[in-house]
């Protein structure tokens, strides 16, 4: 499993008072991009270099427990489920009272980014995202 | 049901050239603020003037083909399941060539905003909820 | 002058209950992307099919009264200043109650896409700001 | 003076490859958030605990060099001037190759939160705002 932490910010909220919605989406994907580094690659290295890319096609959150700003979060990423052609993860959003206050996933799948079709997840990305399923 | 169009901005998109995924979650909430109008309430009441709130506890997105700045969404919203408590939203979101490229759904709760509690969903909501409920 | 209408979402506010500052420049480059249409051309027409690019170079933001979920703002553009590889957009926000909120102004250089280096602005566009130049 | 790093990530970036100029504003807000935690207040104390409120009246950014996902930003802030009832921070923004990349400032006047009028800056702000200020 791969953990980091933000702090919420005033940007993430707004006038209800807590984290607008599809801003725990925006975390979650902070801490994508942050796995990628972990993994030894990276978002703008993908974004920039490898011939394959691998778009969201599916996301969810549930929202469990109210965040604000200056709330402490550790995002735990695991990866769900890894096909052939795609792969999940699964965030969990912990805060500095260790309440659970926020679930989430994304599937992606692998494009090929000059035909624009589904192609077969690279060895290489598989090998690294294998580390990350949890027993 | 419920249609509305919006263009997609620069501000929805990312280094990808294509729509930031959790802003497919921020179009939908803007057409949620817009079926409000059309109910008769408006987002600004709920949040000033109700006893209660409601918010989202657990949203998804599919993403069906790519989006990006200047196509012409048109986002279709029904009312998919009406409970005691709570009650959800299906969208669509069609593209100017009349291509689906998305559908989401989010899951609203009825909150009291004194207690922070679950309440059941007032009448005049759930009256005006059923209108968009797909026969 | 150019104006348009734009009422003010969730997703612009922030917890302290009116918009994001940061969300104003959003707003301006919304209506800015909508001046483009105006003349004619769009925003993704720049960005994909033309031989310059005009990015901001220097923006800038008045705050004058607080605006929140539900203003409705009408936003004027005028054309500021031409120069010979530059113009500037200056922006009034004006609310539902014609209270002036926000005053705005952003510089543009004129890019070439490939050298990446200022050139002459094109006289097309040249010719297209200059009908709103205020007299 | 203050600094922080950052690093860019997706959500900053717009479909002209680099990050979309809002979001400047956005990342130096962020950075004003964290020297509140340096001062040892916090955003989140003011926005609920505090008398005054110290809302943004003017920002403004210049852009000097293109930023894109994963660049990492030392942003440093220094307070530009402090009057009776207003303060400016002045920001900087150095990517990985030392190379300054953006400057912005922010104006902020003190506001009671019960009156909404202008007042004095408090002391201890004032004192605590007079450790950033260049010498």
């Amino acid at each position: 499993m791969f953990s980091c932490q933000t702090k919420v910010k005033l940007h993430h909220t707004d006038a209800a008072g807590v984290i607008f919605f599809a801003n725990q989406f925006t975390m979650i994907h902070d801490a994508y991009e942050m796995i990628l580094d972990d993994i030894g690659s990276s978002f703008s290295e993908m974004l920039n270099d490898k011939d394959f890319f691998l778009p969201i096609v599916h996301a969810e959150s549930d929202y469990l427990a109210p965040v604000t700003v200056g709330d402490i979060l550790t995002i735990t990423i695991k990866v769900g489920n890894i096909g052939t052609t795609s792969f999940s993860f699964e965030y969990t959003l912990v805060n500095q009272n260790k309440l659970l206050v926020g679930k989430a996933q994304t599937v992606h799948v692998t494009i090929d980014k000059k035909t624009k079709t589904k192609i077969k997840l690279p060895d290489e990305m598989r090998q690294a995202l294998e580390k990350y399923i949890e027993n």
